[in-house]
């Protein structure tokens, strides 16, 4: 409740802004802006940045990018260059990779963060050590034991970054792509409480993309309608995330989609077939989005992520691979991680000529994320309502307080107001609910580097259903297999390894 | 928790509706709707909303007037082809008077409701009789014991209301304007809990237009900026709300008046010469917004109501004229509420000829109240970002959930999506609290004729310092005016006029 | 909040207990009662009931028997003459058998419940039909899909009693033995607000003895401490309730068993053998309280019920029967159910000759169950501090308030005090919210026959571990089982059958 | 969340504790106690604990003084070795005193605490400062503006005992007898949050007395039942508690006394005669229960504190004083604290050689406190249910977790339960819940030396009803006041003075 210091704080701040504003009055055309970015050397968000920001007509300006990996961030300059000197390419930034976080961050506008929480090899074990015994999981980089094994990498990383954005930033926007996403965010929160950090999630596009088609289908349009037109009410905590309500115009959806489910009886047939053939062809992200539905039939409310990632939150669809292909879901093998990396780290050598070469061919498009459209937003250019990943304060009145939930959030220039996202079926509330408090569980562990607590988290998570003994012999394995990578932080806090 | 009954209910009113919206999807140019006006003889809304409509080009349909003063409802009839006839209208409304509520609302899209609890003469008394007593107030019509008073002649009325409503017009949208708006809207919530019912007040328009005022003069502009450019983000209960944020595009405007409240010596000057002047001249509408201000100066959030709503929530500036006075606030006195009303009704009688003569003459001008814009935006026509009255959900977290609060909403077709309206100081959450709960205590109260729980209600209410025995008898005295009005109310629930 | 109306019935009723206690100042020798026993054709309980009731010299008077099975009850007012008239018997009660249950509670100051919720043979179902879709049980009456469908014959007809209660015996006190325990007492208290009703279970005098026997061990004594000096701060609800805190004298034992766990290396050894050995020997209700002791190791609480209710909260222990015969538990089948009913009503027809036999013979020994000592502690005889069930008013202040949940209480001249729990850890806590919130949803449906919402309680329940629609596939069979049973009820309410 | 820390604690100390306790199985005669004194020279509450502890036949040992005013502390010192040397006296205790209060704290069992924070003309300076702006005070040491600029001098030195206790006498009972007692036993929490310390006040020992003679006389008894018999449910903060009920063996008191209301005419009556003679007499702690009984009437619940307590917690009696002498309460003068403080400096004086004499003359006789029966409790030696001030941790439902409240509680060896205290009226529980807001908000503020912030606590307090600007001068006056004595702790933590 030190409410007076936060607003001496917020004075000091927002007196600068008023003279900044003075000058905007003006209404420059095309504003200029600093960009960070943590985690610079990824190949995949990198591009997509570039793109979408070289297609943005309104603004300009300098991005520059971090990575432990400098020659990845290196590489990444050199893209950018191809990708500004498109012809389709409407603006231009400048773009430079820093060996210190410190001269990235300092004067930022807005802090991109997208990291890969160790080396690719502990993502395999976080995925091989739990199905030795006896756990599936599809993705496991946001929930289950690999998901909470991740989460013990990323917080530490995480809570640094927020101290540096705190003494170098601290009244830049911070946008977060990195997963798990709740507990990075949060982490954030904890390590500033006054920063301005949101989550982005591209996964509600797909249930909007879903329920575009099914309008399409009622009303008989030629086309779906356009995605931005779908309104999905979102209601959950990321990746397990639901649709309390769903609307195109005045109509609402879930009840169409209710009345769908009454009256094709094929709906939710068995796909098994189907299941084995995506896996034959290495298609591990597709899915037909049945157990969103599930949840539909089951709870009155549209899962409003992948099936990929909704299986992993309950202990219905993973008690062994047969059943998750009955609903169409295959599980991405630890194999395919590595083999992704590796193609990627080649194919990174390779890309500059390469992109040079396409660049000249093919047109620019736009990546589909929301970042530019973010910016923009906060900017003051144009409105823009989605769905945010934000800590609590009444839009889930349910959960406590303070943790970072999903729903949507109105962005105007330099704030973000989030909606409320209306009420969910008790037992689904209760399911979220207990995941919410397993997240809270661990990052209070994670911060106090408390092994015991950790280990009760592991025990608590949807997912462990197997003796608690077995369950210590594989936290310990996996423990062991995150241990070089722990080892600062444990010396940081006086981690004991306990149990 | 019966929400698969709900869910079935809605499921069925919702098929309808998706009927409705196929035909609509074909779009047409000018949306046909019907609105219910329950109290319908009045004479100032009854014009302004004829006004409003009369120049909305986007909708056009029939208006079926209804009150307990079938005559007055008459006239309004009259009144009406006058205004529609204007030249400058563009729209045209069909206006009838209904000698029957069910008449009036059967089938309608919008209710709109605007009544007065009882005859005049108890208005009236609702100042006389605590004053008698040694407590002042300023309106009287929302809080103390004169609001508490008028209050219970409401509820019931309004617990009517819903029922009615839930059987002739489930559908339509409710837009209520009597006051005490909180237990007003309350009221039609306890009888009909589905009831898409929202209350409407204009007094943060004041708040806005002063903020306004303060950019135009800090940054030096010619005009200020239209209100709607100004966001302030409204978090309480109706006529006891403030602003928790106050925004000019990235400006934030509590920290500009915080600036100006430390710099200006002389903004909280004695204004006790101004409201003599004003009292003299009888200007019992007027205010220079110490109160708000002080608020500010106190609590760090600016009062979004007129001081004179804002002094009568809190024991500070009520204790007598010449401390009201200091403050540049006048009580409205009770011979002003009769005087007014006989001028009504007279101007009434005369309004036709007059009106039709005027109406030649002068330009159509709009009211200033959002109820047209409002139903624009839910037939879906263009969103409306505005302040209303509603069940809390959320959007203030430490108030209790479906109590009636006053926030921020999104009004979209056939939906209203509340806005979290941000943290006050613990202190000020707390003062309103206690307003909340007398709320909540007084409702109850009423719904079950307890008039022992009544005088709870009064003995907690913030300008009752009296000594708890003369309280007793001020609240007998109110409940004798009160009594030939409430009879009917205290047969049908078995009131036993106890204590 | 009819607080109001409440008092007045308070009073009411108190002004008779006022006259009443007037006579009772004048201290009577031995207090005479009236007792009405609902389900008093059960052979073991009544026949407890009886012994502990003769070895009491502080009171006497009446018991009524009423059981549906009107010979059962007949059965056992013969067995009461041969109890009190046994040469240690100390006091003497009437005992006859109603047909009617009114004419059983009408004027009872206590009423004792101990029914079996339908024929065993539903019993055996509750445990079979799980069993086949891949869920195993121990006990099944609790929780798990068997306490469900258990708790769903129950509830309609505690509900009932509670009807008659209030208007038969409104100021008795009510001592319920029936299991599911939590959902019959809550049936109560939603069928009549006022009933003063508690549940009583013995499971945590286990807790008390073993924690006796390890003060015995560590301190050297030759006898372990009696049961009531090893004072168990209970926290939970019943079956899954846990040792906030546990001493005897100013010893805390928690620690005590701390110690005991880390320094014994044998504690948790496979018990696999001794599970096979115990049932070879059908030594159904044994256990080595390895599982209450692995809470404790993981969750830093004393689980304070017996192994087999524990591992039927959460998903760690009953994958499969060796998974459950490591921990040294076994499940009890439903072949021996059957067969033990079987037995007791043969036993049941030759017990009179028997009883009059061996009752001449052994000395009369209490049953270990407090039954008695409470209806003493209730009379002002003398104050009893144990654990009950009854409605949380704060004595666990992380559950919701008005849930049945188990805590201590102190027992006094009619009236009954929680006392606070004590903390448990968070991820406990969140075990524990998980089962009530389930268990609040099922009342909710069993009430309002919502066939839905009780499909989701199934889904939502810890041993739910298989695929959405295999569960559908058990709960439509174990429906189909309780069909006949349930008929009046759905009749009754509507029940569809749904889904 | 950090429990496995304390669990660590928790476990090293309790080590310790088990050996101690293993050697006190052997159960010896009197048990040996250290008792540290803080505050040991003052002069009624030493004489008190003295006599007590003299006439407590299982205990014996050391006490060690230390105050502020050594001299003080020495003097009691000599009073001590009189007291205990009585022909009465049955056991003994070494008094020593300490000129450093960590000398006195070392290794105590129990640590008392009682002492004047500021010297007394700073209570004078709290009546007379808010009295010369309008607001009268009947005793000014709990609450009202004179209570809050008590509590800015009382919590920084509990804050510093605090901290003196967890590193000198971590495992001690602290009992703390200061007022105000809220806020000084929550600040010993805030400074260190495993302190086992409770507040002890001996109000509703006077409420028992009046239920006492209650039962005499309706049950036509020739002497009141002894205080412990009248069970009094309490249930608020310190001095503004409540009998949420009160019972004598099975007798309902709260009936009885509501029929006594309902039936005597003249319970109400103006006792404005009574009121001025008791203040011709000086006889300033008198008081009718006329107050404790309106609440009764006005909210079903007795006040369980003296009315010159209560009063100062509404707003409707001490308006002036003559309303103030309708309910026969008077207000206690400054003159009077300045005098009473002179006479006993003097008496103290001379005190020796008349105790002395008196002593032999004179039987020793208790105090009716119960410091001692704490003490005996705290030791196992028989267990005690009395009212105590403690963190709230459920025992009353609607008050803030954490707060210190206070309500019945079960004190055994070593542990403390704290009772649930029963529910009041809504109306009630409001008012109670604003006084605990505001106590949070002052604790914060002082915590903090955040002068805004108490600002905001002096105009939310009930007596606060005069103008804003008023009240800022009046909280100016009272600050300068206190300025010499908060100038250590303003420089320790950076108060500003601001405002």
């Amino acid at each position: 409740m030190a409410t007076k210091k936060n607003k001496a704080a917020k004075k000091s701040v927002s007196k600068k802004k008023v003279s900044v504003r003075q000058s905007k009055v003006s209404n420059p055309e095309r504003e200029q802006i600093e960009i960070a970015y943590i985690g610079g050397g990824s190949r995949g968000w990198a591009r997509m940045l570039y793109r979408d920001l070289a297609l943005c007509p309104t603004i300009e300006g300098r991005i520059r990018l971090y990575d432990i990996d400098h020659a990845a961030a290196k590489r990444n300059v050199k893209l950018a260059a191809e990708v500004f000197d498109h012809p389709d390419a409407v603006t231009r930034f400048s773009v430079s990779a820093m060996s210190d976080p410190v001269k990235a961050l300092d004067g930022a506008d807005f802090v991109i963060m997208s990291i890969e929480p160790g080396p690719i090899e502990l993502f395999a074990n976080d995925l091989d050590v739990p199905l030795r015994h006896g756990i599936l999981q599809t993705v496991g980089d946001t929930t289950g034991p690999g998901g909470i094994s991740r989460a013990l990498r990323a917080i530490p990383v995480y809570l640094d970054y927020a101290r540096l954005i705190m003494e170098h930033a601290p009244d830049a926007w911070v946008i977060n792509y990195t997963n798990p996403m709740t507990l990075c965010t949060a982490a954030l929160y904890e390590g500033f409480p006054d920063i301005k950090a949101i989550g982005c999630c591209h996964e509600v596009f797909g249930t909007q993309a879903m329920l575009a088609r099914l309008v399409a289908k009622v009303y008989g349009l030629k086309e779906p309608p356009p995605r931005d037109e779908i309104r999905v009410n979102v209601s959950g905590v990321n990746h397990f995330t639901f649709a309390a309500g769903a609307y195109w115009r005045g109509v609402d959806l879930l009840d169409l989609l209710a009345k769908e489910i009454e009256t094709d009886p094929d709906m939710f047939a068995d796909q098994t077939e189907h299941a084995l053939e995506q896996k034959r062809n290495e298609k591990w992200f597709s899915s037909k989005g049945l157990v969103a539905r599930d949840f539909m039939r089951n709870f009155d409310a549209l899962g409003a992520a992948g099936d990929r990632h909704l299986v992993e939150f309950v202990p219905w669809y993973l008690a062994d691979e047969s059943t998750l292909h009955r609903w169409g879901v295959i599980a991405t093998p630890s194999s395919y991680r590595l083999k992704r990396a590796r193609q990627r780290d080649e194919s990174a050598r390779r890309s500059s000529k390469q992109a040079r070469a396409q660049g000249q061919r093919e047109p620019l498009k736009g990546s589909g994320e929301e970042g530019t459209r973010i910016i923009q937003a906060l900017l003051g250019q144009k409105p823009l309502l989605t769905n945010l990943n934000l800590p609590n304060t009444g839009q889930i009145a349910d959960l406590p307080t303070g943790h970072i939930v999903e729903t949507n959030a109105l962005i105007e220039e330099n704030r973000i107001t989030p909606m409320i996202a209306g009420e969910l079926q008790p037992s689904l509330q209760s399911h979220i609910r207990r995941v919410v408090e397993n997240q809270k569980l661990l990052l209070d562990a994670a911060i106090n580097a408390d092994m015991d607590q950790v280990f009760e988290a592991v025990l608590s998570d949807p997912l462990v259903r197997i003796s608690t003994d077995r369950a210590l012999d594989m936290f310990m394995e996996l423990m062991e297999t995150n241990s070089p990578i722990l080892k600062a932080y444990q010396e940081q806090v006086g981690w004991t390894g306990g149990h």
